[in-house]
């Protein structure tokens, strides 16, 4: 099943803890609330200015993202836990 | 009765979770904060700009989406449960 | 005596429940706060946008519609309870 | 003395209860929240777009209107009890 | 000392109750709540827009005016307290 | 060390009561809550527009003007004492 | 492992307050709420305006600033700690 997020929405998969400190990231047990490292499985299309005119996103599939722990929606796809986000909360692209 | 919803607005049908199973979308019992699959059964023309121009929605009829499970207002037309949303509020697209 | 609505307002007579029913829309009693049927007495002529130009509205005297039960200000014109909504607050337009 | 309300402001003076039964608006004790008629005595030019153009109102010296029971700033002008309401707080003109 | 109240902003001198009631209005001491006449002693040039335009203000020193009683930011200026409102606060404009 | 505000903001030094004293505003213990003079100490280029276009300051270095008592951010530097507001939160220019 | 901010998103670096004292401003215990020095690690390349046009920002790749003590959301890459913030949130650039 493919999961086609609307407009500026971005669908992400989190990373496991261990993975993130692998790529650089460490987050000791007291500062679970910082960003959490992410990979963009599917990005929406853009948003729709009042012209109709669509601006496309600064993402795209495959990148690793930084967003805050408790950002977006939840949803679990085909079994697999992921999460529904804006463009607008992801904080920073991440390149290794 | 036809029910054309204004503007943005879409009429929904929610899936049964049993539909949804089938769909691949898993919802246990402890998660039903969860979004839920729906199928649009009418959807509005599109908001109006500032300059009267109606912007047209990227969802149709027919179209299986993702909403938050309290999202929109719930209506019964013909003895059917159905959902009435702003296009604003659907996360995704699905294809199956 | 004639009640005009200004810009994006319309006036509505809500439907009694009895004639909702043979209009299709089933209401149980424990379901008081979904939307009821309505139909509109006369609307305003539509916003006015920032260079001074009227954008209509997408309903028209006659139509029936959708509003949320708490939506508009009551008030009773020659002894008529009446409704008046902004047209945003409208749901749907229902065709039968 | 005379007032001119400023852009968009209109000063109004509320019709007694007594006036407004005749003027066709019945109004019970238990309903007192109710919009209430009132007369136009002075109208702002209109509010001032981005560009400095004055966009006029869509109601005049004279006219009756429909406002919200609390709605607006009440003045004395000369003795006299009156109310100061921006033209978006109006619902509607009355034609008898 | 003089003082150039910046963009929409204007200095105001209160005037005394004694003064108003000549001036017409009557504020009885139970309704101190009600606003107030005062005279501009000086004003801005207006806001500026998003393109670097001014766009001047309705009122002019010398004008007579009614603010809500709580309006504004009291400042005492060569031992004189006066007011300092934003013209959106002006509700109207008085002629005697 | 040199503090260069971004965009609208604008740093400045508040003026001792002494020296305001002086400069013809009385400021009596019983209301400190009153606007206080401050010389700008530097000016923000002003604020960039949805272009991309920089709209300038209506106040520049040098000047002395009028802001509330809690308004802005205070900032160390070099030991001295200081503040940093937006321009929005100046309520006149002082001229003596 | 590099982290590029997204849009008008900063990734800045808190100078220790004992580099602070050396750059010239004195932070005493007591005002710990003050704003601190921070060296910008990297810049977002600038907002997206309606039209899809960036705006770049006004501050670039080792800027010093002045950033409020609470402002932004930490993050730890490769062991260090950072913290992201909108250029909207930095008061000043820094020169020496």
């Amino acid at each position: 099943m493919k999961v086609h997020p609307l407009y500026d929405r971005v669908l992400l998969k989190r990373l496991e803890e261990q993975e993130v400190k692998r790529g650089g990231i460490i987050i000791p047990d007291s500062a679970k609330e910082k960003p959490l490292e992410a990979e963009i499985i599917e990005a929406g299309k853009g948003r729709v200015n009042d012209e109709g005119k669509t601006i496309g996103l600064a993402v795209k599939k495959g990148d690793h993202v930084l967003i805050g722990k408790y950002s977006g929606t939840e949803v679990t796809i085909d079994g697999v836990e992921l999460v529904i986000v804006r463009e607008e909360e992801i904080l920073a692209v991440i390149e290794k």
